[in-house]
């Protein structure tokens, strides 16, 4: 097999590492550990598994400096974003120890043997067990946070499933440091040797996804890679679920009254929000609603003036760079499309901020993909709406995305509906705020109805999104003294239990 | 369109019914009105939705004699037996009505905005909503529990999914009949109209399972009916879940210790179960691992036995009885294979009982799927074992299943590593007890690893079913005034929330 190489953006550098592609024996042989090891990971304390979280977290703390200066060389973000995001995957890791360690993850239900309508009912307990290892792609975009250290692998760990990540071409490097900094964490806790595996190669993420010890898949990426690996983990003899959150033009709707109120405010935000990270966020606003008339001018004009001060950028790879160019020139050659703003042309690595606008009533009636579907990078296209109606049509016409922000006034009649239509189309609806930060939190839902995510009710931020990774297992007539501690009666685990349908 | 006809199984009297096969513009009209009532029937408060559910079991009930008697017609199975199946469905749908008041489903979840190690965090809420129209397939075995007002039926109303029901073929007559008195359920209290539509036809299942208004699918059947229409559901534009619960071989081990302390009890009890409704459940013990020697000697003698006392069964079809005549004749011609019991040839829709059985030596190392995969009706395959070697071995060789039963003696040291292999093949682990029994509970989980359901996580029985039909969304930043009463501080609904990370 042939070495990875690491290309460094912002100078075009390449270096050969010493790091080699997977063989396809050796992705079998990590796959083939990762289960042989499962059912002894499964079986540790919950309260060893959140020590090995910590412990990941501080050991990637540990090597920060190091971490971030990699990143920087392959992926040209600014240092404070990196170290951000390092904080970030740090903070995810522990916080899925405080999900391990309060323990609803398990779903424990105890049902009593009673009498019922329906005859007698046995003894039944159930719980959720780990779904055994755990395919995981690191995404290009965020090289700690949706990468190798990120939140699928700490959510499946988090399970109880070893994980076995296919590196992003992106960025190998850090992805070998992160792995190194993630195993010296498992190694201080004597985890079983396989918890984690690391894979580089193209092929090695089909190997990964038609190998018979995967149980799962998790996924961060384009709807065209993401489509693809879905149809192989169901060409599989035995199908996986794929957890894939694939793209969306995140819907955002300025109201005339949130005009009237703030127009200047808006546009300055909306125009960090969708030039942040290079517009190589999942969650960039790309499609954007403002009213026509004097208000909406305002925002468009001030938002244009925030992009104009902007200089040219870096994209992760010219391979993106190349595809947002690529797209963004399709946009500027649809009919009825006006170029509000571009940042001038770019060769390599390189972008500039691109802005569009199109009448509602164009874009309510399209059937180009190119309007509605996902473009990677700092390009936004503005639907201009005369009317409420022209707005709703508009709204009508979109794709499900991740996420659905509205800008209201104080008492705005809109409001209601906007919301409404939010709920139907996203997996997270926003008010007054940009959708482009994705809080770790109990309460976060990323991922949305299909193509934003390829399972409806996934997510892959926050404490749910452990849920990806278990399977339940009831237990019926089970004594005592061969039931798992999470089932007995007399809770030696402290867990939260549901008993005869009532939770304790 | 033709016309409906529905066989009786037990005379061969064919019945021409005044109902005609779903056109295909009929589907797309009752698709469609599902999805455009759906944002209304989401909306209802949870107390009306029970309510609903509740008025469907009461008219279930008051017509009970007559459905009573076209299932008895319609499927030849006994009359106590369809009359704990109402009693069953009737007590499920009130069951449904307990778990919406109850409230857990919709996994409330609030956040207040805060401050973190990964910077400031916004306010963020979270509930589960309706994921819209869902299709459901009825099965040939169970006219009432897993049919038109079966459990996927009920779930998913409870979810506040409009449903569309694929009538089953072998009851068509029952099935309208059933429909009839849930639409007057819901018509007692109000529900929108195409909250509940029944489709006949065999082509009615497949414009179902392509039509754009359906979000997801419950099935209940073969593998290979099963495979197939999940591939649909995966090959459209937009695919959609499919859950479909499907073929089981259910495994039952006996221990030498459980066979010295009672073979007889054991012996009697499984002829009772894998003849229980003519073998036709879906959790019919059909792979039995007895020990060698003189005491699974016992085993085997008293169950040929109890099975010799049987007379002629009739099937549910002559389809299905053509299958099983099939499906049993191939075991008998394996290489290796005894004949234990014969219990005659038959024709048209009549079944007698089938015992084989196989020396764990051969069955451990055989690649034959005849031996493995579920045999639809009255038969099973006895694996003789002579050591805990053979028996491991062979265990490692059967396919996941919904159920996995051991019989074990007191203390018996088999008992840990039995129930270990059980977990990882299977949704229900049972011990000294039967699988045939799928109790409607908190703790019940009907489902397991491929193929015995094609979504691993998912159980068609129990307050678990309806997590199938629901999404989770989250609201960040959204003021009070426009919230769902469900996200608000003060918890109008009493609803069960996680506030701050915290159970409430």
């Amino acid at each position: 097999m042939s070495n990875v190489v690491s290309v460094n953006p912002a100078t075009g550098e390449t270096r050969i590492l010493d790091i080699k592609e997977s063989s396809p024996e050796l992705i079998r042989e990590l796959c083939q550990r990762a289960l042989d090891i499962s059912r002894d990971l499964a079986d540790r304390p919950l309260a060893w598994r959140a020590s090995m979280l910590r412990a990941m977290a501080d050991e990637l703390e540990r090597d920060a400096e190091a971490l971030v200066h990699d990143a920087m060389t392959e992926t040209a973000l600014p240092r404070p974003r990196l170290e951000g995001e390092l904080r970030r995957t740090a903070f995810q890791l522990r916080f899925f120890a405080v999900v391990v360690d309060e323990g609803s993850f398990l779903d424990v239900s105890i049902d009593h043997a009673t009498d019922s309508p329906m005859g007698p009912l046995p003894d039944l307990r159930r719980l959720r067990r780990p779904l055994g290892p755990v395919g995981v792609f690191g995404s290009s975009n965020f090289p700690f946070a949706f990468s190798v250290p990120g939140g699928d692998t700490a959510s499946a760990l988090a399970a109880g499933c070893p994980v076995v990540v296919k590196a992003h071409p992106a960025h190998p490097a850090t992805s070998q440091r992160a792995f190194e900094a993630l195993v010296r964490g498992a190694q201080s806790v004597d985890a079983p040797e396989g918890t984690l595996a690391l894979l580089f190669g193209f092929d090695a993420g089909l190997h990964l996804v038609d190998d018979p010890a995967i149980r799962a898949v998790g996924f961060t990426g384009s709807v065209a890679a993401g489509r693809s690996l879905w149809q192989r983990a169901n060409d599989r003899s035995v199908p996986i679920p794929f957890y894939g959150e694939l793209g969306s033009a995140n819907p955002l709707v300025v109201t005339t009254a949130a005009a009237k109120e703030r127009a200047i405010e808006i546009a300055t935000g909306l125009a960090g929000s969708m030039t942040l990270g290079v517009g190589q966020f999942c969650t960039k606003p790309g499609l954007v609603f403002i009213p026509s008339g004097a208000e909406g001018d305002q925002v468009v004009v001030a938002l244009v003036e925030s992009l104009q001060s902007l200089r040219e950028m870096t994209m992760l790879s010219e391979g993106i760079a190349d595809h947002f160019r690529t797209g963004a020139s399709r946009i500027a050659r649809q009919s009825d499309i006006h170029t509000l703003f571009d940042g001038g042309a770019t060769a390599g690595t390189s972008a500039t901020a691109q802005l569009f606008s199109v009448a509602a009533t164009t874009f309510a009636q399209s059937s180009s993909p190119t309007l509605y579907d996902e473009c990677f990078g700092p390009v936004a296209i503005i639907v201009r709406y005369e009317t409420t109606t022209e707005l709703r049509a508009s709204l009508h016409r979109i794709e499900p995305a991740l996420t659905f922000s509205v800008f209201v006034g104080g008492d705005d009649a809109d409001a209601t509906w906007l919301l409404e239509v939010g709920e139907q189309k996203a997996g997270r609806v926003i008010v007054n705020q940009y959708p482009t930060g994705v809080g770790v939190a109990w309460s976060m839902q990323h991922g949305g109805p299909w193509p934003a995510t390829t399972v409806p009710w996934a997510t892959s931020v926050g404490a749910a999104s452990i849920d990806r990774w278990l399977r339940p297992v009831t237990y019926q007539g089970v004594p005592d003294q061969w039931l798992p501690l999470a089932l007995r009666d007399d809770n030696p685990l402290g867990l939260p239990q549901r008993v005869n349908g009532e939770r304790r």
